[in-house]
């Protein structure tokens, strides 16, 4: 099992574009992606359980119920969230992919991303189909996840190769972060593409149990967005058995998807809206899973430990405060922590208390871009694992004025 | 019912002062507090829920457990938490005060705002108590309320005055900000001086319904303090009668309290660290008043709408937003949003949706610097306000480097 080129066209049988249509004002600024398999893919999704929803999360569901689809289309700039016209709209965005590709418009997923508010024009979107269906290519896979990138730094794609009965199979995705990221579902934009069989069913098992410690443990500003989905196509076109129970083939499937999700997360935590830091809590002895989790996420949300980490403080007190109100069960006089980077590692606290460390050290761990603070209860089994980043300037920046 | 001055020593029979004793560094800052009652006064406080606690908050519960205290003290610099000599400097600190006002110990409330993790120094305590002693008068409110100050930028002392058969009553209180502050229970230090005549039990019950709505209902940062406490004191010297259940007396008792504690909370979120503006969230037509107040804190604790207000942005697509995350129950295609200030009002989003608005004239309500978000439902009667400020480049400054 290894990582390869080819984002959501490493799996076989899947063609991507991305091109730039006119809904951002940049022109440099791509603003629209289509992805296609060439058989019908059995398809699941996890959606924002956010009560205020993009039209495109209510037509996919929809477009989702049969377990299959055919392809993805997902615009940037605007969200097409608390709009009259937004049902009309994701479901013109289908028909114009159905017509531009010639498939069942209930066999399209829809997504958006951007502003909240703003009505989608699709005239840009109904001149751009026919362009992004002849430009759908096996390399088509950067441009399209260039094109669903927000406040993105980076684009994130990766994909990842494995056998299954000596076929080779692979699972590719896309996803787009950065801000308005929060646990909740399925918690931001997430493309992945697979040329394994499975069947629907099986592929919705495999996407609820992996989000609940991958997508679901990452947050950059502890806001749950209107429009995130984690969305997932299986073709079968790597010939593999049909998965179709849970099985050794299942594991291995699972493994792969866990692989990629998890590099995922890590690059959208990383990359969050004005990060300079990708901060990982990593929680072990902990009464349960769950407590574990909740500590974790506590502490990667938690403002005041984000700017410290940000000023490179070792500012410990805070990840005990952050822990102290988790909501989890823990005896709070046996915590430890440290903190650790690439450039080593340093215990801060021992018992629930401050142990004499050195700063230097410290501000030089810190000084870091990939900090994990570890977490060392006395309680129990339980573990986990939640990402973030640090919280910056540009943070505000980038929201104090994100519509103008 | 009409504000007057005096803060804590506005009722009859208390005493304050306020110096620097060497705690912190700065020569200029003050560090150490303390308020005396000329009588035993009846006693009550709520405290933090964070499970990791300042020694202060353990100490004062136990000092309080007959309902009864004569003194506050109270240092700023230091937490005393997460520190193993924390319980013992908290009661020695006690023991000092009683020594030097000539009290019992166990009628001494303890509290401590500051760094987590140091411990906190007795010799310039144990040096600025007869000090302290000394100077206490009333007018040292001032210098009492500047003594429990951190990131502060301005002090927090109100009084109230009214009338109880015929006698002239005062509720008199002093609050820090203004970070780490978050809605659970008490969340931020507030002592409260009264020369009400009123039993331990119904001074307990007046501060526990009053916190609900008001200290309770402001956030700056989403972290639960270890170290908070809202405290009250009330030592009969009024001449009232005897308030010893729930009457007429105690209504307006009540009514003053909260005028007092109103003011205090409106007083911290406007002074919340790197705040440029006070955030107000008003939400009316909810099911029930705890979506109400669901509702509210989850818009005033939305980094998206704080980075937005900040930057006088109209972007009501992250209050919605907030809204449908909030876990309350609402119909999110009834929701009405208006941004108010002292420039006006604008009505911007209307049944889920946006509507047309000037965004010339929401930048003008939006640049002034206490900003009312005007939540309409209909959904039932419940209503509820939160109070938070907004998320700026100087939080991020404060907090990136607050220990050195």
């Amino acid at each position: 099992m290894k990582f390869v080129e080819g984002g959501v066209c490493a799996a076989k049988g899947f063609r991507a574009a991305g091109l730039h249509c006119g809904i951002r004002k940049s022109q440099t600024k791509k603003d629209i992606a289509l992805v296609v398999s060439d058989a019908k893919a059995s398809a699941a999704a996890v959606y924002t359980l956010n009560l205020v929803k993009s039209a495109g999360i209510t037509v996919t569901k929809r477009h989702l119920s049969d377990g299959y689809a055919r392809a993805v289309i997902c615009n940037s700039g605007i969200a097409n969230t608390c709009v009259s016209d937004g049902e009309a709209n994701a479901l013109k965005m289908c028909e114009l992919t159905a017509q531009a590709v010639g498939i069942d418009p209930a066999d399209v997923v829809c997504a958006s991303t951007g502003v909240i508010g703003v009505s989608l024009d699709m005239n840009p979107i109904a001149a751009a189909l026919p362009q992004l269906a002849d430009r759908l290519s096996e390399n088509g896979h950067t441009d399209a996840a260039e094109a669903i990138m927000t406040t993105d730094t980076v684009r994130k794609e990766f994909a990842v190769e494995f056998e299954l009965d000596g076929k080779l199979c692979h699972i590719g995705g896309m996803a787009k972060g950065s801000g308005m990221i929060h646990p909740n579902l399925g918690t931001m934009l997430v493309f992945i593409t697979s040329d394994v069989a499975i069947t629907p069913r099986m592929l919705e098992n495999a996407v609820r149990s992996d989000v609940a410690d991958t997508f679901n443990a990452v947050s950059i500003d502890g806001d749950t967005s209107t429009n995130d989905m984690v969305c997932l196509l299986a073709n079968g076109t790597a010939g593999n058995t049909l998965i179709d129970c849970e099985n050794a083939d299942f594991d291995v499937f699972k493994a792969a998807l866990h692989k990629l999700t998890d590099k995922l997360c890590t690059e959208i935590a990383k990359d969050g809206e004005g990060a300079t830091k990708l901060i990982v809590c990593s929680v072990t002895g902990a009464v349960t899973k769950q407590d574990a989790k909740m500590i974790a996420k506590s502490v990667v949300c938690s403002s005041l430990v984000k700017t410290a980490l940000f000023g490179a403080d070792a500012n410990w007190g805070r990840v005990l405060c952050a822990i102290g109100y988790a909501g989890a069960s823990v005896d709070v006089t046996k915590v430890q922590v440290e903190f650790t980077s690439s450039a080593g590692s340093i215990k801060v606290c021992e018992n629930g208390m401050g142990i004499p460390f050195s700063e230097d050290l410290a501000k030089t761990i810190l000084t870091e871009d990939e900090i994990t603070v570890r977490v060392t209860l006395a309680d129990g089994d339980g573990a986990a694992v939640a990402k973030g980043c640090d919280l910056t300037y540009d943070y505000v920046k980038i929201n104090g004025d994100y519509r103008t």
